[in-house]
């Protein structure tokens, strides 16, 4: 009972990754065909032993129908969308990871169609949960550390130019316990030197991790509360996504039509 | 409009820092009087510059009746019991600190009376906030992180003989989100050797404090969080002990009788 999984979003380094963990997966069977650009239009795309017939937008429409056929897709916000728009028409049940796409836009295309999704930024589930608990704790205790002091540090590989997305978010909710904090006061950590000695990155992950700190302190220095969650390399990502793909699978299977899910759907349901 | 504070369960190191503390702020009076043993009874015990008299349970109808007390009690289980009934019945709304009480038999002498009370076995309010998150993680998502590793680490004061109470607490709500641990895996360091060098305890503080480590690994190593807390001193437990006397007070100006308030209702209320 493998659910066939159509691939969207190729050349990608984390839809690869998902084809990959998929693939080694019993619940899974990677389908030889792939979502992509008209550029790659036609070519064969190798992702770990497995070789995808890449279809872009003008030539995707030849791709044959499946019925118990689910995609995922991690692409840019431009084709992630169309990409949704496709699956959905076609009566695919998706899980996206694509970031920096109107979510709301997405909901609605989904709603108005026979499947349902997962739609979720992150797939790192363990600092999801992490993101939603402070969320929480904000909305719980407003103001509750009004007068603390926090410092945050996030370091990335050296291609990421931005500040982290986890980092302003947490940063937010922090200020609704009552911490003065600017996004402004992120410390970005993108310089290798300092990345093997001060968060202490193995060597293999320079190149591919996600590390956040966070420091609290009572004004008077006698409480000191310390957070810090680091990934390192992609493999929790495709986990996440598993995760998500095997719960739309029953939720599919129990006849859910036009739902959107987030991860957090998926993380309060316990397997 | 400062309230009078009677004082409860002298003598303690506990009750004698909020006496301090409640006496440096505006919003209280520290009364001369105080709940004591019969073995202190009619003795003068000096707080901070204040001279209180102590009552034994023999004495303690002698003290002269006050329309707008409140009293703060941190005692031993078997007499905080006695104190709330004693002020239950005299009409002085408390907050009670006291740990190792049946808290349902407190909770039904203030029912059948006419005080309100907070009743709190712990007041560093930050570290009932991480506590609080925890729990609320291990029911929002249960089994979530099933497979994943955990370490926990507590450092107090030499004379602590037993287990963090908190450790325990924590470590459960970890169990609750899938991970195998038994409370007998808490490693707890009481050698002021150890505590200098590894948990980094500051000299002044070896002989008062609450360090708790916790540390999370997903099996593959891909992934791992870590959270610190650290409670230097008794000061942050009086200054929720205040913030609970402050909460008490306005709930009691608004006519509210016969309730009992945890730690967390007040942290959920913006002062």
């Amino acid at each position: 009972m493998s659910a066939p999984l159509l691939v969207s979003g190729l050349p990608g380094r984390m839809v690869e990754e998902v084809a990959v963990v998929a693939a080694s997966s019993p619940d899974f069977r990677v389908l030889p065909h792939a979502l992509s650009s008209d550029r790659l239009d036609g070519r064969v795309h190798a992702v770990g032993g497995m070789e995808l017939l890449c279809s872009g937008p003008r030539s995707r429409d030849e791709i044959p129908n499946g019925a118990d056929w689910m995609a995922v897709d991690f692409s840019t916000p431009d084709s992630g969308l169309d990409n949704i728009r496709w699956l959905s028409a076609r009566g695919i049940p998706f899980v996206s990871g694509t970031t920096g796409f109107d979510r709301n836009e997405a909901a609605k295309i989904v709603a108005d169609s026979s499947v349902s999704a997962v739609i979720a930024p992150n797939m790192a589930f363990p600092i999801v949960m992490i993101q939603s608990a402070l969320n929480w704790l904000g909305k719980e205790y407003p103001g509750a550390l009004e007068g603390w002091r926090l410092a945050v540090t996030e370091s990335h590989q050296a291609g990421k130019r931005d500040t982290s997305g986890t980092a302003k978010a947490m940063a937010g909710h922090f200020q609704e316990l009552g911490i003065g904090f600017s996004e402004a006061d992120i410390r970005k950590i993108r310089d290798p030197d300092v990345q093997r000695n001060d968060p202490g990155i193995p060597e293999e992950h320079l190149g591919g991790h996600a590390w956040h700190g966070y420091e609290l302190s009572e004004p008077g220095g006698t409480v000191d509360i310390g957070l810090r969650h680091a990934v390192l390399g992609r493999k929790i990502y495709a986990e996440g996504t598993l995760r998500a793909l095997r719960f739309l699978k029953r939720r599919i299977d129990q006849g859910e039509r036009g739902a959107v899910y987030s991860l957090e759907d998926v993380l309060r349901e316990r397997a």
